[in-house]
């Protein structure tokens, strides 16, 4: 089976995501109890053989049921697209002005995965990024990426986060500039603070690359119910460039030339990278 | 009703400390998956009219049953223990040049409130230590204290935690020479890592004041099931100094004259202080 397992801190942290994001979608606290109560009762059933990514989708799934809310995140996510795009003149010109453009845009798109607002943990945009970009990859699998890119390659991203696509366009723009091929993943519905065709949009991506969408609103990648089209991308793919978490615990063993692009921001995906919270992480797929 | 209410926070707690304390009581992944089920189990029970310190026990409860170890926090209680020894000559140098030395020993009590096992966020000793004494309580009610103690006057200092009990004794000292009455108060037996006989005497707390018993082994206050010579002691005191949030929790809005000592370590604690989480305290009840 692909991915990462999950660990009893997982269940943990499901009891923490059931609590953020009630209190995004309801202030009604008794809808709030009884989205807490519902999804400890689910706790007994987790089968931790699968990734954090699946076993957590059911909180989500929770929230709709009590709530009716489709889309608990919406203003947050435009609140992170927004944040994001103020940033980008700036951190445009430091990619520019760089020795190996491609290289720094990398660190722009890792610093972008800072935004995660699923688990709960607090962030600071602008510092965050800052201290990203004058930091170091834990995993550094740049000089395995950079032979493997040649013109006309087909590349598929599998975006993660709203805002945090918006970092990922200064990368993509690095990368058509070489000449390869690429296609950018959303979900089809929403789903915590993944991006979807809006984010795709509304941070420009749309305009320069073609978009395309899971086929469902899975964490992660979930190709029992993904679409014919994302299928043939997935594996019609020559490089995979997977962003964050969610894509990271469901593809991590998948026989495929994947490279995982991401922060480690908890104890779970840093032990299973070995690497330290809070490291970031540029990781070549072995199989 | 006396004491402060859970909030949904609580729930998401409970779940932390059976994954933590599961984790010191046994190796064991399937008596921790245990433990962690059965406590999920619980929280649709919970009353959270009860404060948080009330309706966690159940946890410790569910360790113990699933485990069959009494005391998890053992090790890590003469380790907290030793550390603070080794802590306390420098200490009492910086206490006794210090312009009030009875106020600077209340910032010592209050940097020994950092070490909390159960609730597991992380702390480094002498570093946090070091932090405590050049802060500012956020509430400082020294004032009103030094009115309220005279020589004679009956004070149950109500102890918290294994470790922070050899930093009391250093505050107990000072109140000592302005010839307070002074009984100190330990669990009658393990929970969590609070502090019990034991704990009193390895401290040196045992050899300078008499040391009473709760009577049981709750977290925090529990008057229920109290023993007579703990209620007596309670109820008759001039002065009770409280530490930590457990006492806390259980005894704030009792009508009578309790001076609390604490760091506020989570949310819930900090919102019903009206300070900021991480901000220590010196609190005087009003009734």
């Amino acid at each position: 089976m692909p991915g990462i397992s999950s660990e009893l801190d997982c269940l943990v942290c499901m009891m923490r995501q059931a609590l953020n994001t009630s209190r995004l979608a309801t202030k009604d606290k008794e809808k709030q109890r009884k989205i807490l109560n519902l999804v400890s009762k689910e706790i007994e059933k987790v089968n931790l053989k699968l990734p954090p990514a699946q076993i957590s989708k059911v909180v989500y799934e929770i929230v709709r049921e009590v709530t009716g809310v489709e889309d608990p995140f919406k203003d947050l996510k435009e609140k992170s697209n927004k944040e994001a795009l103020l940033m980008i003149p700036e951190l445009k010109k430091i990619v520019s002005s760089s020795q190996d453009p491609l290289y720094t845009s990398l660190y722009v798109a890792v610093a972008g995965n800072i935004i995660d607002l699923g688990i709960g943990h607090p962030f600071d945009l602008s510092r965050d990024v800052e201290k990203i970009m004058k930091s170091k990859f834990a995993i550094d699998d740049y000089g395995d990426f950079r032979k493997d890119i040649e013109k006309g390659k087909k590349l598929l991203y599998l975006g993660d986060n709203a805002g945090e696509i918006v970092f990922d366009r200064v990368l993509i723009e690095e990368l058509l500039k070489l000449g390869l091929e690429i296609k950018f993943c959303v979900k089809s519905k929403p789903i915590i603070n993944d991006a979807t065709m809006e984010d795709a949009i509304i941070s420009g991506i749309y305009e320069i690359v073609p978009v395309i969408e899971t086929g469902n609103n899975s964490i992660g990648v979930d190709l029992e119910n993904g679409s014919e089209e994302f299928k043939r991308e997935f594996f019609g793919a020559d490089i995979i460039l997977s962003k964050g978490h969610g894509n990271f615990e469901t593809c991590y063993g998948l026989p495929l030339n994947i490279y995982f692009l991401l922060k480690a921001k908890c104890d779970v995906v840093s032990r299973a990278l070995c690497v330290r919270t809070g490291d970031i992480v540029f990781k070549k797929q072995r199989v």
